[in-house]
């Protein structure tokens, strides 16, 4: 098993999407659309599930390959996004996550479902 | 610079979430809801703008860095869904490249912004 | 109390854009992006909570408050979009009903959570 | 032409989902996923299209009926929200539009598409 980067990854996106000239479509406000609709085709899989449920999804293939595809279409438009527009992903990644660290100190976050602003 | 890895970023966001103790929270229907808000945070950023108002946003450090965070809290719960429903992302990426690539073969996807069905 | 019709409330948000010269930026994709990100400022407040946490939400007035707010605006995008591209709302919604009806047959839905595209 | 009230049109929506014994999964967060992904599905009719393509799709018979379709869920789901919760709708919207003329006052937001935040 090979361990991809997020370059390798956003130069399969890249690829794709330039081999069929679709630059002039992807404007930030329709690739956040496309994550968007891609997410909720992905929530829409839960809708009105419960806990049991949703394990009985995961342990079916077509079930577990369906999400599988919706959250690998949630990906495509996040790298394609970032590609766009010159977003390095792990810097901002990483800067969002010592930003959170601070946010939800871990004494404080510990076990707690609790939002930023409610802290 | 260093390019990292999917499973370099995964076990950031796991280790962030495992000292917070969230893995009980962390069920596939409300880790999709983090996947959908986070896009709309990101989405709401664009509404309203036109091109010449999204490529000023983009400009504009405090509001570039703004965008990148949004962007970034999508990655954080895709990586995070993914990691805690043993879905390995750089395969669910490249299997649907290629189902998309069936799809949207070059010859007719070339320059078109038809979605899949409308082929 | 009285009861206001779908007109009545659509006069309302027509003026209240119309006052402010909104027409020019409400495009049907910024609308609908209005009526996403909107859904998803409501849906926000339910994420990682549990039933009881939700009942606790709706009894205490600022939490309940900020819930009806944020249907509000969804409802007002609704409105908004229905009047800027003539849609008869109650038509719509009559005829989606009588279609959902034959999709969902009493017989076989009732007491379950299955989907559309599941029966 | 008649026009519904809110009223008549929430107990349609009341009428149908008690028929088919759906209170059991309708809980404030799983309706609010249903607006969310309804929402959705009326925005990806929109994704990646022109001011121009989007004219032609409400002029296309088919096309408008499946946008009128998509808001009727959205309205649906608002509709069954508010009553599984007991929010009025009519007093809910009045409310937040009486606080968005303080936040958009006519002056300032005239022609303007800044976000409440932005002023």
């Amino acid at each position: 098993m090979t361990d991809y980067t997020i370059k390798e990854l956003t130069d399969m996106v890249r690829a794709f999407c330039g081999e069929r000239d679709w630059d002039q479509f992807h404007n930030p406000k329709d690739l956040a659309i496309g994550i968007s609709t891609e997410a909720n085709e992905l929530l829409d899989i839960f809708r009105f599930k419960n806990a049991e449920e949703m394990m009985g999804l995961f342990k079916e293939p077509k079930q577990r390959e369906h999400i599988e595809e919706e959250l690998a279409d949630v990906l495509f438009f996040v790298l394609r996004f970032a590609q766009m527009n010159n977003i390095e992903l792990k810097h901002a990644l990483e800067t969002k996550i010592e930003k959170n660290a601070k946010k939800y100190p871990v004494e404080q976050a510990k076990g707690q479902n609790k939002k930023y602003n409610e802290f």
